[in-house]
């Protein structure tokens, strides 16, 4: 039999708290699954730094991975005998599915950030370099490999392939939602998937939602929205990344001016010189991360190590609402009076802004074109979503901004009384005799 | 306002996907939270290897402290203002909830065995020595670390306060049954638990059931022998425990034969000299742990990289029920076949045996002493659970347990047919013609 | 001891599916739960016809009243010692919370419509007249029955009190959801209600939310559209309810008409006179309505005995979209052709329609005053919510009007094809060639 | 296309609580739905009395009949194309499991007690009767009704199909044990369907579970048992029953000895006559029964009344421990004590047992055989339940009874002071001082 016709002798189950079980049959998927860089996802967790904010939350990318497969599985399951539907591409959507997030590193978006990579790139070269994963999707067959780049890429010609795995309601985010709200306890991110499946129709090149499943969707876009600033955007967990993104720069910055580390830190040297190629990447997990960060306690470098104390035993910067736009002078103050104080502004007053574009269309010149949802009328007519429904239609398009000024509330007072500069910036960041809203 | 009865200005909470909500009012108990020991459990998972076969199973032992902490604070909430309690024990038996588990280490069972260890000598350590825990509890009254370590040592005078922490129906187990079952996914593991703390009754040395919840306590019981055989005893966990001890193993015989390792592995040296200081034994998390292994894959001793290489990638070893005690004649010609065969049967050839006792009440001259639950009945009077319960009667005392014989099967099958060991040892293994068996 | 202060031997328990339990201390609590007059609930389904939609919902408003009563009494816990609140409102409140809905009769929208009575009317019978309640509230002290009355209807002075029970977000909506959510297993009606219990302030005339909880709340109003569209206002519902008030309807013209029914409809002589005393109303409950309308689907009123079969047997009738405000003409023609096909259209064609209000804020001059729901800010200054929030601004004062035509699809496809009517008819209904819009 | 193979347009589901979707896509199953009898089912509890201790249980016998059938189609999804499973048995299958209660009356342990009917036999005659449900099943084919008694009637020759529905692990219980959990909200009665859905296997004559599935299938039979103890057999739901039993007798008596009621009660005289034909048996639902006791509640016949007033408003009678076998001295005292203190003790002084056997295997004699689990065995062997389970072993063949005298303990306490049996009956029944013990 062809590999990629290959089946299990049994049915693998995992068992899954959230879709309660992941099924698989394939050979190939088994075979992906078991693949070193598949099996490197669990090293690295879904959410980063939330875990400080919500402690359930310490689920790893490979948990992820195989929800997504899984739904897709189920979507395609009942996707067989629709018209429309090409069952060729059943085996090519569940790897794209499974692979879809393979190229995350630890702590994605800071890294991503401070050493200008990009996650996505990195998917794409598991898939098509020198890994197992690439040698498990040749054996399907030539230039399988690059279907499901492609694929993953949003580059593939079939758009409805594409859009199982990247699209405004897509298994991606289903899972997601579900998962992170399952790890973190919040009683957010539930919404009828099983209805919202069973209404998915394929058409030309689109997955398009019947409408009497309409309100099942927008409990999927309310629960987008509660996870976003809930959970995703939780203030506390934006401090982490913030201590974590002013570790990474130090640390760039002192390999840069030849500081001597009591450790040549060897994981990290291509990523400081920012050429960073497959191995060095891949050998990067958070464990590495963690194994650096506590070594970094005991650096000379002053910043390095108080940084990463502080990352590794959640002594977090506090934080305040403040709109770099609106207060640019108080930022200035701020700045300098920092720099008085002798606390490093460009380590320790840091602004953070996070905003969210819960649902939206396409309006022609936008940097990154969002396909909007359609719903399929009883007559087989398609309406995008926000013209039927009355709340998508309220919150859709509207871009929400969140700003926050971190800093560490300790070391300022801890600053001596005499320090002229100390009376001032706590009149700056709390008021007239406040306190109160720091939090 | 005296530390020890300080309350933060407003009640803190944790979200916590088991129990909903952690409350804490208490300053001495917001402050061991942040103390660095205590969020060092982040790093280390509450069930070893068991994410390898349950995937969700990534959850840290800094949930589970948590855990504890909260049901009995619940307990606690429930025992006020009863006749026997005296309120005055509260803060000890919150920080003793609290601090129970603070001595483990990443993979303790394996590392305890290997290393000859005890995490409970490391909690007595952390308490009572030079660490910000120790110093916090200090700060409630000189002695009070003390109190704290006797009581998870359970050498404190007043048994009702020890039990609360250990027994057979403490709040350790009714957290981490209910916990590991929510993360591993499982349908085991539940019971009602608000049912027995309602009818949890403090008399003079333990905590008693008001008989009217004894079925409660039955499915409690019943839950943990589920979760011990489904969960804590799978067989595919031993499989990667099994590795994982004989990789410890493999370092520190490396180590004691001069071996030389490519980056000396500072970590572990004490480890190997089995002379571990407070100091040394914070720094092993589990991602210093698997910082090592990934080193050691690169490794030029064959059975180190080779063991590595499995515990991260998930290659772990098949298995076949084995009873050494019976079969000890095919064990010794296992072990020599698997030498003539070139395989070292020290490391690649391992028995494991589980085993467990539901439920038992005292037998005099026991290695261990297991205090009975005690339900109370209508008439004050006292009475042994399973005198009393048809089902608890039925397991009580009976000790399952599980042997397994674990191996490569991949190795073996990629011995040449030339091998003559090869042959006889699959026929051993896997019976005439067999193999289905073999997992 | 003053009854008033009684409390029972032991708390005792309600176990339920939505709180987990139900609570009862007060010995007045337990002897209203015991009243004949609140057992009488138990005879009446929460939702009326909904079970015909969703079976699960078959709850009845004993379950929803004792739930109501739960929330207050947690919420009162929490509020024991705060600035604003004043205990001695504690027993009136949780007696208000209990009696709400004690004046509810069986199917109460369409009985209430049909024979023009008002349920909370009724409520106040029960507790200010000859009643078991009465006398119980009574012993309380002389007068407390007036005060639960008055709470009730929302004339009580103490406005903070009457908003427990009446408010945007009062303990009656709370429970109404979550349990109705749980009932038909719909996913939507979840909210943390637990957090939003939390972050409850009383001040002086109201509960406030604090802001930080203002996401739950939001969660909440979500909760009750997709509640109100998804559940209540549900189609297949809404025809049960028409086809109940033209039997309602038939039942009085016939009595009125001097019809001879085969046995006198005593239960509701006094209902058809639209002269209905509390002894009367007391005794009609669902199985005394499931009673007659099973007896008469054997009168020889035709009109009487179909529409009585459908109603038992669920032969429902269909419905189209169908605004007859903009459909006057249509409307007309329909009417007209119906009466030459010889089916009456005062029974078979009937408009239905439904409008919900999400949230709104006060508006002065409209019907029906709503109370705005505040949050408050870190620095104590109230804010109406809907200038806090994004989503529920959205849809703040948006109602929505959903139209139905129902009639008997059945009947009509039974009509003779010579009936001259029976195309014209169709084709109005269901346009060309279609009925696959007709549900 | 033949009646047997007409499928619905569009799949229908039913929004169910506890499997989440119910599935129809056959046109037979959707009308089965649809006929009157089936619909009758609406309007009989799921438990009887229960409702009266666990309030949430109001679920009818509608509600479980649809999870049966919805539990066997998923079975007959996993068995498609599996040895021994013969497809063309599908549509049989599904009929008998939507209708195997269609013979329940309403609270029918106690009706068919006093007035010794069989629901079985009448599930028999309305599936074989004059019926809409008869008839549909003839349009299958001709003596597919019979098929489908005979299933049901565990006559059928195929026994695989008959242990769909009537074996010690089959759809009926898997479906009761976890809706009747769902809607009493008790945490007993949770197993992993799922996965004993999966390991179920068709062999010849019998289900067989995969051995790797056992431990599922012990939760299932603990499930079992602790919903037996602390829901069935709750004490205070079986006081209702001897109420409900008593009001039968007495009425029964009051026609046989001519009492004249006020009015006649028609729906009930064929059952005092014990000669129930399926017309008049269809006719009675509890809401007719409700109807009924609430008339008695106005005889004149004190006993009648008395009873009905405490069945309608819950004013049940006390029970303590009672064991009739040792203790017939005491009982033939209190039988003469209640008749000098004239209450009499046929109607008010009531012994109740319920007895149950968790599991057991077949054992040759006995009334009736009860058929074993089997586990097949990694070879295909097969192996009886309590062989290879410890826990099963254990509780295996153990029936325990319980038995409790029931009585009226408010009447006992408006005994005159001077009636001479007061005293003795009080000390008999609460013993010395005592009263605590009472329930």
């Amino acid at each position: 039999m062809a590999y990629k016709d290959e089946q299990l002798n049994e049915e693998k189950v995992f068992k899954d708290p959230v879709h309660r079980y992941v099924h698989v049959k394939d050979r190939v998927i088994w075979d992906l699954i078991a693949a070193p860089e598949f099996q490197r996802l669990r090293r690295i967790k879904q959410l980063g730094t939330t875990n400080l904010t919500f402690h359930g939350a310490e689920h790893s990318r490979f948990n992820h991975s195989l929800g997504v497969y899984e739904i897709v599985r189920r979507i395609l399951y009942n996707f067989e005998n629709r018209p429309h539907w090409n069952d060729d591409e059943r085996l090519l959507c569940l790897c794209a599915a499974l692979l879809h997030d393979l190229g995350h590193g630890p702590f994605s978006h800071s890294f991503e950030k401070v050493f200008k990579l990009d996650h996505e790139h990195f998917t794409q070269q598991i898939i098509m370099g020198d890994t197992h994963i690439h040698t498990i999707l040749e054996r399907v067959s030539p230039g399988f490999s690059k279907k499901v780049a492609d694929v993953i890429d949003k580059t593939y010609e079939d758009k409805l392939v594409v859009s199982l795995i990247s699209s405004q309601i897509d298994a991606d985010r289903m899972d997601y939602l579900q998962r992170d709200a399952y790890f973190t306890g919040v009683s957010y991110g539930h919404f009828d998937m099983e209805r919202i499946l069973r209404v998915m129709r394929p058409i030309d090149d689109q997955v398009v939602i019947k409408s009497s499943g309409m309100h099942a969707v927008e409990d999927y876009i309310m629960s987008r929205y509660q996870m976003y600033w809930q959970v995703y955007f939780h203030p506390v967990t934006r401090s982490a990344e913030v201590i974590l993104s002013k570790i990474l720069h130090r640390a760039k910055y002192l390999f840069e001016t030849d500081y001597t580390f009591k450790l040549k830190p060897m994981h990290f040297i291509s990523f400081f010189k920012e050429k960073v190629d497959l191995a060095d990447y891949l050998k990067l997990d958070e464990s590495i991360v963690s194994y650096y960060f506590q070594l970094w306690q005991e650096e000379d470098d002053e910043i390095l190590h108080d940084l990463c104390e502080r990352f590794m035993n959640r002594r977090l910067f506090k934080y305040i609402e403040f709109n770099p736009n609106q207060q640019m002078n108080e930022w200035m103050e701020l700045y300098r009076l920092f720099q008085e104080a002798g606390i490093d502004p460009e380590y320790y007053l840091v602004v953070d802004s996070s905003s969210d574009l819960p649902y939206d269309f396409y309006r022609p010149g936008e940097e990154e074109e969002r396909l909007p949802i359609h719903l399929m009328m009883p007559n087989d007519e398609l309406k995008e979503l926000s013209r039927h429904s009355d709340i998508v239609e309220a919150i859709s398009g509207k871009k929400r901004t969140d700003h926050k000024l971190y800093f560490p509330k300790d070391l300022l007072e801890e600053l001596s009384e005499d320090c002229p500069a100390k009376r001032r910036i706590l009149e700056l960041l709390y008021g007239e005799g406040a306190g109160n809203n720091v939090n």
